[in-house]
């Protein structure tokens, strides 16, 4: 591959609604073929099988890509996982694996994660509707070539109880700052987990949270159509986004020196440290994006930032320069991005 | 008062010998007139009489300026004290007392301190003989209008016998980062306490280093000419100041990329921060001055970052900008006069 995908990600263009919070939506839809067994019984050569099969639908498909697991190295693996385009198991299963990456890259397909099909499609800013259509409309071609596992009483059947029926989940990757600083999160989120929604942090593991960023999504999708999915995520998404503008507009009127002192040392570290690590660049970041966000900082586009958050992480940064590089030389690597992104104004 | 004797303090000009470690030399002799009870004893009258007696003499000089303490606010004081003019003690003391300030900038004489006089001069650099000259001539003058107490066997008499004799204390002021960063301060810093001489950060309390500062004195002057004395000081600071070369020597070539990190960041935030506590500001305005006398910043002028540094101190910058400041007030303009001072370069 060698080619990072980043470059064309259109989710990372700040131009959906309130992108100044929500930086992504997406939708991933699981589905199975009928005449093959579930992931958990499915063996080696059956799996192989499977690939080739699917593989040879998608390599008739002028609208993208189609890539074998097998041929990629882990830098360009994990580059994939940092971009969101495939899932942490995906990118760990010892399975044999492939994916269709779309050309207008919004929508990519993973062939036997979980599911044998994971159609997953991320647009920009709060657009669940949007995301849907995406990842819907290549259900439906994937759909009429192939033939799936249904029921008329389930829906669609999948490898996990909790994915059947629509075999949908929703997500939002949210920026949320405000609730960080004016120390809300906590109450916030766990008022979405208790009306049955996942929250994690998106970079950190458990609850370490960086860069603020979190992901929200539904749990269950049985027993649902889905819009209603799409309504029990798209409600508390809404009110999390008033909660975070709030919490913006308190700290502008209360805290505004504090806030600034912040966000321009943040900018101005980022601007000339000669080490950086991914976890201080993430947090770093966080703060300058806050700063663009609320007009602050006039100088950078949201979409630079977000095209920056996620070109530092490790393989995408290696894959960027096109050389593998320890991880001390990564950490001047970055820095060096930094300064050359930020004091070029991208 | 009302006027910052700051911008006219010779010792901040960076001039002198080994300036990018030594900030000063400081030479400062201690003297009581024969008529008069030493400290302890002298009544508040008699404290006053003495004052009245001796600002009487120095008024008819047309060398400096004579200050009655008693006219000064409490910001002024601190300034003074601040400024290295005068001692802890001196600003802090209940009784009447007075100060001459030379015009020079290099030489200040404390009336009613622990000594009836004490007379302090600094000079740039390490320049132990420079700074006596200074002090000497002026006690010379002193000497000649009034009536001082001498012995012939102990030489001259003070308030606490430690400065029986030629009531000498030298001192140097020193920057020394790259001992600190190498961790062999402890060791150097011991090192120069077994032979006798006294060790302290200069703006910490106890053991709390900041800005990399310390100043090493001798402790005992009884016994021992005034030329003795300087040497005492003078062997084991040359060797401090070789230390200090080959730390930094050691820095630049085994961790050159954390060095500039550390310097490079300190500029950053210096130039962006909205909030500054003195603190703060002092030890990065270390790693700025490390950098500055290594040559890896070419902007500015060792004589610009010692003045921030005297100016950056609470009372100093409330006499500069002419008005008393709440601490939080003191940050919010301490970050606009770096950003000021650094941004359109002093």
């Amino acid at each position: 591959m060698n080619r990072l995908p980043i470059k064309e990600l259109p989710w990372l263009s700040a131009t959906g609604p309130y992108s100044t919070i929500v930086i992504s939506s997406r939708v991933r839809i699981a589905r199975n073929l009928k005449a093959f067994k579930f992931d958990a019984k499915l063996t080696d050569k059956e799996a192989e099988n499977l690939l080739a099969l699917i593989a040879d639908v998608l390599k008739t498909s002028t609208e993208g890509e189609y890539f074998d697991f097998s041929l990629l190295n882990p830098i360009e693996i994990q580059s994939l996982l940092e971009s969101h385009l495939i899932s942490p198991d995906f990118a760990t299963s010892k399975k044999k694996r492939g994916l269709f990456l779309l050309k207008s890259g919004n929508c990519a397909i993973m062939i036997n994660e979980e599911d044998h099909l994971r159609i997953q499609a991320l647009v920009s800013g709060f657009d669940f509707e949007g995301s849907f259509e995406v990842a819907n409309r290549i259900e439906e071609l994937l759909d009429s070539q192939l033939e799936l596992a249904f029921d008329e009483t389930f829906g669609y059947l999948t490898s996990c109880p909790t994915n059947v029926g629509t075999g949908l989940r929703v997500s939002a990757f949210l920026h949320l700052p405000g609730l960080v600083l004016t120390k809300e999160i906590e109450k916030v989120l766990r008022g979405a987990m208790t009306i049955g929604l996942a929250v994690r942090g998106v970079f950190g593991e458990g609850s370490d949270i960086r860069g603020n960023l979190f992901q929200i999504s539904n749990q269950i999708t049985l027993g649902s159509s889905e819009a209603e999915i799409i309504e029990t995520l798209k409600r508390p998404t809404e009110q999390i986004i008033q909660y975070e503008l709030k919490a913006r507009d308190s700290l502008s009127k209360h805290a505004p020196i504090e806030l600034e002192d912040k966000i321009f040392r943040a900018l101005a570290i980022l601007k000339s440290a000669r080490l950086l690590t991914s976890i201080e660049a993430t947090n770093l970041l966080s703060a300058v994006r806050l700063g663009v966000e609320m007009g602050l900082i006039k100088d950078y586009s949201l979409a630079l930032i977000n095209r920056l958050m996620i070109l530092l992480r490790p393989a995408n940064l290696q894959l960027y320069l096109g050389r593998s590089l320890t991880p001390n030389d990564r950490d001047i690597e970055r820095a060096k991005l930094f300064q050359r992104m930020l004091r070029d104004g991208g």
